[in-house]
């Protein structure tokens, strides 16, 4: 491109290149959600691999594939920056995918143990997430990580993500399920509740009714956003001017606009996706 | 040294050396209390410049030359990071301070900025300072910087520095001082509240009764500790075991040691620096 006059500027540098944000479907949005709030000059290309969600009861290789893949579609785009919007993913793909890719990668574990961590006062923290996320243990061993002395209470609570999809979030049968879901932390002493699904934030409310005001709930969402924002800004990537978000599914896109209209308040355009032809990049990683 | 079988395993990384914390005095210790609880095995030198005490009213130059005078000496020990931990030298120096050194710098006016925009609901935002502070426009700047729709109304409340330093926290008579310098606020709209002095965190608790309950209260000495816990886990330089932290004083260090045990509530010994010796370094960077 050519510079006319004072008309066009050309930016040579990353800072207004795109944030890829990536999911097994559609929890990830809550992620976009507050990236948009908190960082609303940056551009977002959101990938959701609804066809093959959940990425729960799936093995690690294949969540890991999975990964891949659908970063190697964003790949085609000019990339500063990379959330891995998703705990299963996280869990088991995080340091690989940081270890190949040469721009920041974040994923949504770390950055809610850390807040979870700022804000307990007694250091005693409750998690819910999956049974994947659970099981892997990812948030404890994070919150240990950091801090040797926190106590750690885990609860998986599969009932949750069937109730966000279903779009009942504020019957009063929503909030009998939240409460039987969390029926098990009823006596457990904790200060703070780390919301260890994507999913959950969109039941943030309900979540607080039923656990009492004296608990802090920490969305990953929020402060993943946040530590993007660290992250950009002292790689001197922030960017001035936001472009046009795009949303790309695997699934159906009219299904996946739908949900993403509802979730981020705006109306929403979905692309579809077939990653077949990407599938090759895999072998790039896992040869052998 | 040598390794001698399994005995002594020696660290080659920069993992296990310091952060430095600078501050004009002792304020910046409610940033080494944070830092000290999110990151228990990190090791702090704090230096406080007690002699020259309090920046605010001093010119940015005289601000910048004390502040490199700080660092120099702080640079003898193997620093990893280093936090301004002083929102006037923060304003005038950290950019400089970032452009000359290699580790990360962080200061104490952007993690503020960033978690009142992620605690914002309404995208109203009140900040209180020092008149220095507040008249630098630093966190106004840096809120806008980061989000255009943002509303600031800022306050300098020169009364509460004082009444910290008296030790005087728990009284009707703070309280009255406490109410008294935010009344021009009791009219303004604002859902978050930031504490843009580093004294101000020991009057938290006071400051959230006056201001009511509907006002989110920013500490920038939890969200400095928190954004410097986010960029030694992305920088791989977060510590596995914590050494002893050294305080350093320019004015007496008796009465620094007995201020640093009251707040951080334990025993601290200090030891007093003559920085004369250490002059000659601003030349490296202000000769002309």
């Amino acid at each position: 491109m050519m510079q006319n006059g004072d008309d066009i500027v050309v930016d040579p540098s990353l800072n207004n290149s795109v944030i890829g944000i990536i999911d097994s479907g559609v929890g990830g949005l809550t992620v976009a959600k507050e990236v948009m709030r908190q960082l609303p000059r940056e551009t977002i290309y959101y990938f959701g691999d609804t066809l093959r969600c959940p990425y729960g009861p799936r093995s690690p290789e294949e969540v890991r594939q999975y990964t891949f893949e659908m970063i190697h579609f964003l790949e085609q785009f000019p990339l500063k920056a990379l959330l891995i919007a998703c705990n299963t993913a996280t869990a088991v793909a995080l340091e690989q995918v940081q270890s190949v890719l040469s721009i920041p990668v974040l994923g949504v574990i770390k950055p809610g143990a850390r807040a979870a961590i700022k804000a307990t006062r007694e250091g005693k923290i409750g998690v819910i997430g999956t049974q994947g996320t659970i099981r892997s243990q990812a948030y404890k061993i994070a919150l240990e990580e950091l801090h040797p002395s926190i106590s750690v209470h885990s609860l998986a609570c599969p009932t949750l993500v069937p109730l966000v999809e279903n779009g009942n979030r504020s019957s009063p049968e929503a909030y009998r399920v939240v409460a039987e879901a969390l029926r098990p932390f009823q006596n457990k002493q904790m200060d703070t509740l780390i919301l260890g699904c994507t999913h959950y934030p969109l039941l943030a409310d309900l979540i607080h009714q039923v656990m009492g005001a004296h608990v802090r709930i920490i969305s990953s969402a929020e402060e993943t956003a946040s530590e993007l924002s660290t992250i950009l800004h002292h790689s001197g990537l922030l960017a001035q001017k936001k472009k046009f978000h795009r949303f790309f599914a695997t699934g159906s896109a009219e299904l996946f606009a739908k949900i993403a209209s509802d979730w981020l308040g705006q109306k929403i355009y979905a692309e579809k996706v077939e990653l077949s032809s990407y599938t090759l990049y895999r072998k790039k990683f896992f040869a052998g």
